[in-house]
């Protein structure tokens, strides 16, 4: 391949509900030039998240949503091959809004992080020292206000937000119990994630039973990654003053026609209880303060998380629809040949 | 009567869904012996309340369900006639838990709020001067943060709680917009509690066009009272940031089963939104404080109310019907013989 052209992936047609393979094409892309203020990034490690189902839809969402034949959106790890920007320089790596193709030439407002240069490996700037972990930590934090003896829900809880959240939650004092699907996931909950209690919401019969089991004293704070019969059921044990993140709404198949559920009003209005979303964007000035915090507690063990790395551009078409599937665990990322040069 | 007989309302058996008439019982009761620490007061207006639903059916609800046959538990404004309690003397007007019954024998935490001796009528301190504005001061201020550019939608605006809103909202500088059933309802919006829009949402064919055409930018604030389908539309059109005071559910005609609807969590996600419950009752330390403020701008003529009053014992029995058929509007009471000695 030439200097100026790469790979990159595009929408071939609109997804209905979660994206499939047939949704995406990988096509050969000229690069443009470098103008000034502008940098070139070298990707190498591409992020799979929930929220870009959203910029595909036809539904109003967070941003414009990607037109048909344009490269996703999509949150990257690379290195600064070239700068016309001032505060960046050749070998930089950074995390940001590059897109799913090997290559970027992007605006300076599009980098997020600015990686340490020590970094052994990029790829946890995706995910635990990444949104992720921004996620879990403002999530637990600043809306959830988590103290000493709250009893903490987590719903996906293996997943690549809810096990970051198990153990900042315990951090700030929490008792934790995880809501996961299988037995393989309820383990990762309990031995990787330090969850005090693993709910198997697929094997449990009755999971209002299973609720009351874990939280004998009711529900202080729950950090919602689902939405849906999940949800519901966790509404049904809180108790007064508790605090409920949105973060996201895995259970959810589809926006359109809008989902019915139970109405959380009487729960919210009995129990004096608070319900807020949030985006880890929201808090851009304290990301670089946060990923330092969070990196230090994985170099110290504290905090663990797992990544399930799928190689190569050809694996990103089915990329959304295995992170829905439910079979992947922890982060989910692409790997690209620059990631191992 | 004797002295030491009176008439009080009882529960005749368990109500489904809205409690109609056949549910209560008019009964003569005899006053207990005044004990040690115990007030006696005789009660000039009773409170007919949404609250008192959930203190009827056999969900779990804020309190104790009141059991067959006991007195209905109701607020209400009365006077002191005899204390053996050391802080309340013979003609101190109070309001409080003190049923609906002529007169009660209560322990002085039954008191919610003492009333200036000057007072010339009691019968606000049920309503604006009483929970139901205090239930609308703390939900524009502490709950919804109201301030000045904010559009803010209150639904049942024209009732007992609603029309404080829009005043207060007003007063932290909001535009209000207020929805209710019919043309008599909305002319009350307008021309007396300030609204700056109606929106009456019987007539109305298209909800969400006139809240498009009522909230241009879309909805900061949100004072919810009804939940259904009104609330269902309005979260449709909220801003970022947008914040939502869950108060009351007038629209849900039961609980059992619990009602669907729109799963509020995209919504919330999308516009980093928060949504909160509470009561004014956890405001307790400073109700005599924002009585007295909300005294004043009645004073001033900038913060109006209405009254409902039926008169009598006998019309207490259908009063919760009433107040749920929406052909009541201000604030619903029962006026007992000793508010006209």
């Amino acid at each position: 391949m030439s200097q100026s052209t790469h790979l990159a992936v595009t929408v071939a047609r609109r997804p209905v509900a979660i994206p499939q393979a047939e949704d995406f094409a990988v096509r050969t892309v000229t690069l443009p030039d470098l103008a000034e203020v502008q940098i070139h990034v070298r990707n190498h490690y591409l992020s799979v998240d929930p929220a870009m189902r959203r910029w595909l839809s036809d539904a109003k969402g967070y941003a414009d949503r990607i037109g048909i034949g344009d490269v996703i959106r999509a949150f990257a790890v690379g290195v600064v091959v070239r700068s016309r920007a001032p505060a960046f320089h050749e070998g930089d790596p950074v995390m940001g809004l590059f897109g799913w193709q090997e290559e970027a030439i992007v605006v300076p407002e599009a980098v997020m992080l600015r990686i340490d240069a020590d970094a052994r490996c990029l790829s946890p700037y995706l995910g635990v020292l990444g949104l992720n972990g921004i996620t879990a930590y403002f999530g637990t934090t600043d809306v959830c206000r988590t103290q000493r003896g709250d009893t903490v829900v987590v719903s996906t809880a293996a997943g690549s937000v809810g096990s970051c959240v198990g153990r900042i939650a315990k951090r700030f004092g929490g008792r934790t119990i995880g809501i996961a699907g299988g037995p393989e996931k309820t383990r990762q909950c309990i031995d990787e994630f330090g969850y005090d209690v693993a709910i198997d919401y697929r094997s449990e019969g009755d999971l209002d039973a299973a609720i009351t089991r874990a939280c004998t004293d009711g529900v202080d704070v729950y950090f919602d990654n689902t939405s849906g019969g999940i949800s519901d059921a966790v509404l049904r044990h809180i108790r007064i003053g508790a605090r409920i993140a949105i973060c996201g709404t895995a259970a959810i198949e589809s926006w359109t026609p809008w989902p019915l559920g139970e109405r959380p009003n009487r729960h919210l209005l009995i129990k004096r209880a608070m319900m807020r979303g949030f985006l880890a964007t929201d808090y851009h000035d304290r990301h670089a303060e946060i990923v330092s915090r969070l990196s230090a507690w994985v170099d110290e063990g504290s905090l663990r998380y797992r990544e399930d790395i799928l190689d190569g551009l050809g694996s990103v078409p089915g990329a959304i629809a295995y992170l829905y599937s439910g079979k992947s665990t922890g982060k989910l990322l692409i790997r690209l040949p620059a990631a191992q040069d």
